[in-house]
């Protein structure tokens, strides 16, 4: 069911999932030592590329994100580019809502801009569902992405609960997420209400891509970083511990994420992530530690050059692949990325060389 | 020597370091128990009070920092309405920049901005000094203050050299540091010289703030969170312990705070500081754990009330100011105070309510 781009070869049905057993990225997400370390970047399909901002002239964010050819075509460019070891599904955390009805836009420079921030239970009560035909274009991208990527597996992508929260109650971007704190403390009832309807809407929204066959999902909590562990539990993991349940039964990968979320990591992976993500501010290793801490098995790792070093020297850069590298041997399993998503003003030949490092070394 | 407020009385010359050795802020400092928890609020002086608006009424920012007789009122102000144990100067980390003739404004909404960035070995060469005379309106306003202020300690402030050069390289604000790590990483010497260069700045300013009768400083190293331990230590810490050790003379306290600084808590120690900030990802008697991990005294630490749930209601606060000061005990002394600085849109009479009840604890 295209909705824009009619002229697409679209699979008409919900193709089998591939059998992408060996890929490394899958490999690494289970635990396993692939025949290459893989490697992708978060926000790898955007900016930095010239061909995406060719793509994308004229046409908005948000336009972009339902045109099931061009956001194919997006997704696939990092791959044809880099040789990157995974898709990840062009898309933004506000889609599904935006989708849902919600009045959201993504202004250039600013981020995601809420007409009307979430405060009161007559905002929740009014929140409305997410129902898998609202976003049937992100669907047929996603079978014309199975259909040609080919060995490379696609990972889908969803905001979670607390971040899209916080997009909501806040208005926008936020440095302090002072209104969305303040809620979930004075009015617990209201919080879990509205992070359980944001639950449901990302859980409908992963449920819709993994249908169409992506091979793995990633679960941004961006912003997590900004709570404290015991706020994480109490407010945070029931919801976003819902959203990995709610897919446990197409037995893929399962990744979780937010920046500065050192203090977090235990808390993330008690969510029901088969990886966590972690971020430049601690080494993978050290990771490894708090994760095991309590006697746990070693998990597998996601991560974690700091994109600002990306502008660096190359041996600088080649130095920090290394280490990270060195590192993530820790873990059961190393799927190699950035610590954050790719800034834009980064020289995409400085990714492809990354990645071509990547893969001499050992996995 | 007053430069703009020609009708003050200002003290004509330094007055002795007044003996304010039983306030509880300065005991605490030194690792004692105080006669009562000492509270103060980082930017308790400024935008959160209707008297600091109606008195900066059509004022710039850099205007009023150099007027003796408005920075020392806008600095009482907050200790006359909460009652809290120290007054803290109402400066800017870009102050001394500016003194020294660095192009820089504070733009309200956005913050610092730098007229042409500092990236090169000329910019670095041409980075001017600070001499105490361009900062004598301060030190006027600070004599002022040490007149007015009774047993009240005032607590001086500079920013560290990595904050301040993340302004100049970055151009203004910015939440990735991409070009500061970039150059900090590419070229060390150009990172060094530009930081030690911003060393001497802070230095020189903070021994003005000094001999004009300051009673304890904090040094703000208010991004350092965004950086590995790694490199904290090699690139940051050699310039943050230069400035510390240059006022060890003066033998008041000196406390040092970043935000997001739990990984790097035991390094902003060891550059010399005697209190160590901490921000509320972390409970403090983690953060104790974290700085006696090896063997070290226990030290005594400022925290940690997250800003953003002065927005709550009274009962959450309430239980989170009894479980900090609780937490707070682990350490050698405890001076309570945010995890950063009191958001514009906080409720004065929140932050009174605060300061009371913190008195009623046990130190």
């Amino acid at each position: 069911m295209p909705t824009t781009a009619s002229s697409s070869r679209i699979p008409s049905r919900t193709p089998a999932r591939r059998d992408l057993a060996q890929a490394p990225l899958l490999v690494a997400a289970r635990g396993g030592r692939p025949s290459r370390l893989p490697v992708w970047f978060m926000r790898q399909a955007g900016r930095s590329l010239p061909e995406y901002r060719a793509l994308r002239e004229g046409v908005p964010m948000l336009k972009s994100c339902f045109d099931p050819e061009m956001l194919a075509e997006i997704t696939v460019q990092p791959v044809r580019r880099h040789g990157v070891d995974g898709a990840v599904l062009y898309s933004d955390i506000v889609v599904p809502l935006y989708a849902a009805g919600v009045d959201i836009d993504i202004v250039p420079g600013t981020g995601p801009v809420v007409a009307s921030p979430v405060r009161t239970a007559q905002d929740v009560a009014a929140l409305p569902s997410l129902h898998p035909e609202q976003v049937s274009a992100v669907a047929d991208g996603v079978r014309l992405l199975v259909d040609r990527l080919g060995e490379t597996p696609l990972i889908g992508f969803a905001g979670a609960p607390f971040t899209l929260a916080s997009y909501l109650i806040e208005g926008g971007p936020s440095r302090t997420y002072e209104h969305t704190k303040a809620l979930m403390h004075s009015d617990p009832e209201l919080w879990h209400a509205l992070a359980g309807k944001l639950a449901d809407l990302a859980l409908a929204f992963l449920r819709v891509q993994l249908d169409a066959g992506a091979d793995a999902v990633q679960l941004f909590d961006s912003w997590a970083g900004a709570l404290t562990l015991r706020e994480y539990r109490e407010f945070v993991l029931p919801h976003s511990a819902k959203v990995f349940a709610g897919i446990e039964d197409y037995g893929v990968p399962r990744i979780h994420f937010g920046v500065g979320t050192g203090e977090l990591l235990t808390a993330l992976r008690d969510a029901g992530a088969d990886v966590v993500g972690v971020d430049w501010r601690i080494p993978l290793d050290e990771a490894v530690r708090r994760l095991t801490a309590a006697g746990e098995p070693a998990p597998a790792v996601q991560g974690n050059l700091d994109p600002a070093l990306l502008g660096a020297s190359w041996p600088v850069i080649e130095a920090e692949v290394r280490r990270i590298a060195a590192e993530g041997r820790a873990a059961a399993g190393h799927i190699f990325n950035l610590g954050h998503g790719v800034l834009p003003g980064t020289d995409p030949a400085v990714l492809t060389r990354v990645v071509d490092l990547v893969h001499e070394l050992e996995p």
